[in-house]
């Protein structure tokens, strides 16, 4: 089948790219190896996990009772797998939804591997190979083909992920019963989020950070706030410590820790959530077929409109520089659209906002206080407290500032 | 005693002129009536209101129970008097919080009623008059005055105002059981907010509103996606109905109603709450004194820098123009105080916000599509259901959108 474009790749990046560009009258085609469209924000990414900590925000308020707000509660019990039920049953109306949009912009869909064949006479072949293998794979070709495979949990040297006790997000976001104890492996986002359902659902949970701090990126300030309530809040903390392996055991797994200050220790434990970052996922996607090389982390490397080193051949999302949020990918999908039909597109890559849905939040946008000191570029800094505010006060949500 | 400038009124649009006024070098007098300073918003407004709503929210989702969360619930009980405690906690951290700032800026505070006596030689004299009248009444002398006075429930004609089963937002935030049947005279954001509690609570609530429609002021096509949630939620409407009248009885109280397409007719309840609006507060201020004339509807004119006609008394507010906002108050102290002593304030009366704290909650800034068609003024309209969003499915919030 021939087409206008090509994108491989079903997330947030590629399917509103899809849509953008089928607005502004391309014949599009997407591809995706996941049975449900949406990528890992939809699927196993912000949606689920956002839809986990809500569940488990009210069920952690319930057990602390609710007497002050004059609400007398009897028993508070745990029903797991109804919250995971929920979780899904949110993850395929939104993905479905996803589905909905493709049909109703007329956009084709492909399910299976996209792999570059070859570029010739500007025009770029790929095959797409089912999952189950059965069917044949499908040759597509188009002028332009736009990489948006986003990335998957990066590995760590030691940890064998086994799907068993050793997991990553995906499976963190399904474990069947609250872990006694769970070790997560990174003090990021995706870390501090997971923890915290687990946390609130009576896990022990303890958090293992190479860095002295956790949140690394955030404000420093902010951090170190969040890391004195998340401390309240029960979580342990094992800061400054290096991971050299992480091993399932018949019933549980353990992981060796070193670090500068500290002798080698080990930890036992029922799971453990490696979440360590993310990487690239370019697998499978033959990207030497069409003479596409990847930097030495493994991106794609593109110009400011979103072209890669090979003409015709495009990327945009996690695959590419720049933080990995699904809103950062949709405006790379929109700009990309954009600028292959009218010729412009813009993003203002100083004013990407990232929010921890963690409880209390952490949101900003724009520089850091850590960067400006970084950049030698004098600021004014001001700082509002939450608990000096009345809305705070009547939700009794007061810790936490705003920062400017 | 002599200050630089005495403000008539302590709450939102007092307090906060008088910190800036006393951060830019005056010597500050705040006069208030009330024993707490914060004013309407902060003693018997938002602030109660947004407790009460709080609270009052968290107990009947619990009612409903949280089964799709996967939280098994035993029984759910009400404890009014803590609700109530709670919400009268707040406000007493609040308006203490006011104190110390009052404090903490040098700001001399005096109890009793502000009035009027005399303008000689550009001094202003006024009295205060304290409350329990046992005091002597203090003069104070300043060359400028601010009026800020806020505003008080407007008064319907026919409606008895007992303080027993008939009364304003002040007696409603402060029921000592739930009403069996609340009547609440207007279907603006602030009965719909009060009734909002109390029908979470397990009252019957009726809301009376003159108009054939709920929120006036508000985008019309909003509060009417608002009216049908808020039937859904279990409010009863009678729209289109004047109210010639409302007493107490025995045992609750009688409203009685007429309308063009409507026999009259009478609707029994436990509780009436009257709230069709505020009126500018002006009491006992004896403006004559000073030569100042109130416009017709009871607000005090005065110009772009909020100064009357008499030279040297402002006014800013609930008192003046505008919506009865405490955050336009609170811009307009600071717009005056900055006009006093720097000569340059702005305010940008365009980019008021309003929200309306029922649920859904309804928040809007600038034009309505109402103002821009009655404005003749061409537009372009966008609307995003939130039953399409994740973070909205994440939360199970589903109802309402956004409007630009």
């Amino acid at each position: 089948m021939n087409h206008d474009l090509i994108i491989i790749g079903g997330g947030p990046g590629g399917y509103v790219c899809a849509i953008r560009a089928a607005q502004l009258g391309l014949n599009v085609a997407i591809v995706e190896v996941e049975d449900r469209l949406g990528g890992t924000c939809a699927r196993v990414g912000c949606i689920p996990s956002k839809a986990m900590l809500e569940s488990s925000h009210k069920y952690t308020e319930l057990k602390h009772g609710l007497t002050d707000h004059g609400i007398k509660l009897g028993k508070v019990d745990l029903d797991l797998s109804a919250m995971l039920k929920r979780k899904d049953d949110i993850v395929k109306t939104l993905t479905g939804g996803v589905d909905m949009l493709m049909k109703k912009n007329k956009i084709t869909r492909y399910l299976g591997l996209g792999s570059f064949v070859s570029r010739v006479d500007n025009q770029v072949t790929i095959t797409v190979t089912p999952p189950d293998k059965k069917e044949k794979p499908a040759t597509l070709t188009a002028p332009r083909v736009i990489i948006a495979t986003g990335s998957k949990p990066a590995p760590l040297r030691g940890v064998e992920i086994d799907g068993k006790n050793i997991g990553t997000s995906t499976e963190a976001l399904a474990y069947d019963k609250v872990p006694g104890h769970l070790v997560v492996i990174g003090g990021g986002y995706i870390g501090m989020e997971l923890g915290s359902v687990w946390l609130r659902l009576g896990a022990k949970v303890t958090i293992v950070e190479y860095l002295d701090r956790i949140f690394p990126g955030l404000d420093s300030e902010l951090a170190a706030d969040a890391h004195k309530l998340f401390i309240k809040q029960g979580f342990t903390f094992v800061l400054g410590a290096k991971v050299i392996g992480a091993k399932s055991t018949k019933d549980g797994a353990v992981v060796e820790i070193e670090g500068k200050d500290r002798k080698p220790d080990s930890i036992k434990c029922d799971k453990v959530l490696l979440a360590v970052g993310r990487a690239p996922n370019t697998a499978g996607l033959n990207v030497e077929a069409v003479g596409l090389k990847l930097d030495d982390r493994g991106k794609v490397p593109v110009n400011e409109q979103f072209e890669t080193s090979v003409p015709g051949i495009y990327a945009i999302g996690d695959v590419i520089r720049g933080p990995m949020l699904a809103h950062k990918a949709e405006h790379e999908g929109i700009a990309v659209a954009e600028q292959m039909v009218t010729g412009y597109s813009h993003i203002n890559y100083d004013a990407i906002p990232a929010v921890v849905y963690t409880h209390p939040e952490l949101a900003g946008v724009g520089k850091t206080e850590d960067d400006l000191k970084a950049a030698n570029i004098p600021y004014k800094k001001g700082i509002f407290h939450f608990r000096a505010n009345g809305r705070a006060r009547t939700l009794g949500d007061t810790d936490g500032k705003v920062k400017m």
